[in-house]
């Protein structure tokens, strides 16, 4: 392989923070400003990111808002929400003027609400406000929610000499045409177009001859996570979005799915955890602790209940105190299968390849568990066996184990796909949900059938 | 909200599934062929996936290479393998054809060795052969593993007008023109045009007036989540591949970057939960078995170590039983905590969001765990006190939770910084890794903690 060439990556190092910084300070806007111009609009949310909030301020009100409405939009939610604090409704509403009206409604949406209608009422481009208003009645997590209003939009009785003719002009509005959108005269969509294919057409042509028709829309009310799954499927980099009527309302492009990916993938992520969603290692000590009590609460009750259980074998202690010295072994491994085999199935429901009957699964899961119980349970009689010189209690121990690990796997996976069927999201078992109840239910069996085997 | 609308979403019923089956039982070809032509090659995969192997080598045999080729690239990895057995070298060469130049690469990347050569030397089109050739030298983690050769190129001297001229010709290979990049004389990337800016500009003007020279663009070595992250931060939809003289080789799309941004967030999520990457819920039970075991034995290694602690402690189980009951509360809060602190760091990490020093995080940590173990000890050490009405013991147990927890958070916090910084995967110190250690320090701590105070 040959060396590799340095590419184009922006690094942020302490010398440029510096840099900013002293620039700042001396006052010196014009060297402030050119640097800023080299950098791009993500960038300097970078920087921002890792300065004070009145050095963010500074920079945002003297550059122009054509850039710090993109940079605002990159920035980190807490800082942006201290920026705005910082900023007065008017020059929000200068901000929101230059940004795509999903992005402005967004950016809206995060104010507190007393100011929000303050804000609204100073964005001066008249069609601008209507859209965002619009788009601010859609509940976020829906298509409406993610769709933005700029799109290009061409009657099915145009030729495509006149329909170029419009589209320079529409096109001026959108950043990245993806598609072109055909409707009919009460605005229905019909069909769409790419450029390419305009291009390649004669301009004589009419759109109806040239249009696809077998184009893919969502529902304005469509669940977000469905509209990211219908875009992946079909590979789609932008999707039209209509109303009950057909009328279309707007777009959804690939970008806002990406980020609906990747969140969708955190909160999953975090819930296996047990952590509640959307915290940050750089938030408050305050705000981790209200994400990761509860869930450390409900492992505190988990843990009262297996003491309850151990107490109530305290009379063989005298005898079996092996099985006593062996609970957090127990314990561990049926947290450790209970967690593997409920996030194989969480990670197969969000992917949809989950088919088929539930007792299908369990049995599988069944043997998969009794399989790997029994490989362990071999290794721990032997040490047992070796180690305490006592037959009889190392195969308590072991056979008991494998039933734990059989119990463990079932519940693993049952929880789930129970959830999933109750409607309720299935990672919330992922975590600390599913080890506490193993905890229980594993030292409870492993009692009770070493008991059984032990004769006492 | 107004009722919804059914959506045009596919939807794969059992109906559906036997009417296929029986068309095929029946030989009824052109019936099958009709039906399957009403749906998307996506929908179709879903058939396939559902059917035997038979049946789905059937319907492949059946269609003609332009459907069957995007049919298999959306098959099921396991299932396309099988598939392609079935089919002899001439007819995967003939499914080559039609793909684009990074499909077809992946898929005789998928094919065993002995039988690559035969199908690529049945590959009619020679400049398709030699671009899959050229893929094929590529690692598949790297921007060059992601690329296709399909792209739109256009010299700076050409004017509007001829360079419309010709890109008619090229874009027809090219399923989406995202941009079209502009070469100097030695095909060197020298920037970039939107065919919105060329349907916006006048006939006559040159290439080089009108292109944005500040053209995004990686190396053909760079690490295919670093290509991610560089797409996801600037919002590009596709960037431009070079090599390290800056000639123009390829082009990497957003929707292959969806499916590297999936892939690592599944692989963490499943490294988290125990499980060695890539399974799902329909392998095997021998491939999930060795997906999951090695974990489980980790854990029962842990056990083992658990066990030989409490044995040391065996002495004072008369007076203070309770020490011993508690244990698996105390490994189950351990646990919990070190997993919550290491998927925090590690999601950070995945983000580039955790900055500034190691120490910082770690004091931070301490503070965050310290508030969390004072909460919860204040639960358990009233439980104790009333249910056992020992003060003393309460006062032991409970002090002891607070450092366990203590410990775990700093362990929670330090190895994923520490495997990072040598260039580990952090990802694997937040399953069973950390749940492990955990449980053996958190018990060997409390029994220590808990000797001092009872002075034991």
């Amino acid at each position: 392989m040959v060396e590799e060439k340095e590419n184009i990556q922006f690094e942020l190092t302490n010398e440029l923070i510096e840099q900013v910084q002293q620039l700042i300070v001396e006052n010196n806007d014009k060297e402030l400003r050119a640097l800023m111009l080299d950098f791009h609009h993500a960038d300097i949310a970078e920087i921002l990111d890792e300065l004070d909030l009145e050095e963010a301020v500074y920079i945002i009100k003297l550059l122009d808002s054509e850039t710090t409405s993109d940079i605002l939009m990159e920035l980190d939610e807490d800082i942006r929400e201290n920026v705005l604090k910082n900023l007065s409704s008017k020059e929000i509403a200068e901000e929101i003027e230059e940004l795509d009206t999903d992005d402005a409604a967004d950016m809206i949406a995060e104010l507190p609400e007393d100011r929000q209608e303050d804000v609204i009422s100073q964005i001066e481009d008249q069609e601008h406000k209507a859209e965002i208003q619009e788009l601010l009645a859609y509940d976020e997590d829906t298509a409406g929610g993610l769709m933005a209003k700029e799109l290009v939009k061409v009657y099915e009785t145009w030729t495509v000499a006149g329909c170029m003719r419009r589209i320079r002009g529409q096109a001026k509005d959108v950043t990245r045409v993806h598609s072109i959108y055909v409707v009919d005269k009460e605005d229905k969509l019909i069909g769409r177009l790419s450029l390419k294919d305009l291009i390649t057409a004669k301009s004589e042509q009419k759109i109806a001859d040239i249009a696809k028709d077998n184009v893919d829309f969502v529902n304005v009310n469509e669940d977000a996570e469905e509209v990211a799954k219908v875009m992946q499927k079909y590979d789609l980099e932008a999707i039209p979005v209509v109303d009950d009527n057909q009328i279309l309302l707007g777009r959804i492009t690939i970008d806002d799915i990406v980020d609906v990916i990747k969140e969708e993938a955190e909160k999953d992520y975090q819930l296996a955890a047990g952590i509640t969603q959307d915290v940050e290692a750089d938030d408050s000590i305050v705000q981790l602790t209200r994400a990761r009590l509860p869930w450390l609460f409900l492992g505190l009750v988990g843990g009262v209940g297996a003491f309850l259980i151990m107490e109530g074998f305290q009379g063989v202690f005298e005898k079996y105190a092996e099985l006593f010295f062996f609970t957090p072994l127990i314990a561990a491994m049926a947290g450790n299968v209970g967690v593997q085999s409920s996030a194989i199935i969480v990670q197969g429901l969000a992917n949809d390849d989950v088919k088929g009957s539930v007792n299908k699964r369990l049995i599988k899961e069944m043997f998969l568990a009794a399989l790997n119980g029994v490989i362990l349970a071999l290794f721990l009689f032997l040490f047992v066996w070796i180690y305490k010189n006592d037959m009889q209690t190392a195969l308590a121990i072991s056979a008991s184990l494998v039933a734990v690990i059989i119990v463990a796997g079932l519940i693993g996976t049952f929880i789930p796909l129970f959830l999933d069927k109750r409607g309720i999201d299935p990672a919330i078992a992922t975590g600390p949900f599913i080890t506490t109840s193993n905890d229980i239910f594993g030292i409870l069996i492993y009692f009770w059938i070493a008991k059984l085997i032990l004769n006492i």
